[in-house]
């Protein structure tokens, strides 16, 4: 349950620093994440497609070193934990000289899309993650 | 059907120029619009409510002089036109200098919120801009 | 040392969930934490125009709630903690209905512009935060 | 000088209405047009280390049918003529259907990286590009 997952950074998400502007991580992650799915079998669409939401609600990140544009990070994502209303990911972030610029947790819940109320995990993500 | 909307430029939208990406001004308009929206008694959050999208179909920008970390820019938005599928509006913004530095064009057209087809002008809309 | 200050959800924010997306908090804290320094006297921009820059090392959320487009939301900041080379700030986000709906933590640091090696606490910072 | 570059939409660039938000058009043509760049042999990261910038002057987009989620979109960025001072790219986007989606122009200017000046076309790109 582990994935590398390939980020170019973009010029627009550098900052006037120079540096990759912090806030642009949420949304790696999440593209890392739903990678990690889609190669379990699972895309992360199919999950909204059978109704189901999955919502962040915790998220955690340390920034040991700046990334800058034009790098090629890797971001090796692992589940570690999951119980019967929540999943547990974490994310180490890598640059091309196999630094460690981040690492990053995010916990994220199971919603139904109607109800909009949190649910049990679902089947189709019980019958892949255990 | 003026407007005269602030936006004070964050850090998160400078790049390593060290100006405000030429990114920003889309949502930057969309705030504009729909605050000169709210002025009028309609805020956009009750068009689509009433089941009525608004995409952007053009764009325009030209690009005059940048904008820097923490300028107060102003845009002054206006309503050229309205067809009966279409609305025109027009930005310029300016800095706290009173210098121009963008000028741009965004066109909307109205989509039914459950079709996803393209429709007339709605009434709530067509009431207060003719 | 504390600060409260607005935000209202755009459009852009939002995404197919229906809910101002999670990654948006990051910038919206940052925004939030320089208009508390802006009220100290001392506006982030004139750090870095003294040769400082404040990366942020370490950020943890608590997504409780959702934010939804149009909400105006209220951030009120405060300074913990500063220490020789780090300063604490938390947030708590509320939206209109007085519902807690996200509590954020940031940890910056201090860097020469220059040099871009860890330095600390500036003397224009250790006047005003003790 | 063609270059088709691909872009998967990401959860975070959607919007309420369930398309990908018309804002992130910007951000996936600057890259698109600086991997075209990469291709010819000169990476932006190399035009701004010899002391260029170029920022956009111009932008249009025409927005003829919404990206969803997850969608594998093709950019197929063309340079459409360069002067003494300006370079004027194309963007055609398709979607995994070969629908049409987005037609973009951009138009780029050259600048002196530290007098913040317009400079003519540098030698780096005439060579290329002429």
């Amino acid at each position: 349950m582990i994935y590398l997952h390939k980020h170019k950074v973009g010029y627009a998400e550098t900052d006037q620093m120079g540096f990759m502007h912090h806030s642009n991580y949420a949304r790696i992650f999440e593209n890392a994440r739903w990678e990690l799915f889609r190669s379990l079998g699972l895309p992360y669409k199919q999950i909204e497609n059978e109704g189901i939401l999955m919502p962040v609600v915790d998220m955690e990140l340390k920034f040991r070193k700046p990334a800058f544009y034009d790098d090629e990070l890797t971001v090796n994502t692992t589940i570690k934990k999951r119980t019967g209303v929540k999943i547990f990911f974490e994310y180490t972030v890598t640059n091309s000289k196999q630094e460690t610029i981040n690492i990053g947790k995010t916990t994220l819940a199971f919603m139904d899309k109607h109800t909009r109320k949190p649910v049990r995990v679902p089947e189709i993500i019980a019958q892949i993650i255990n």
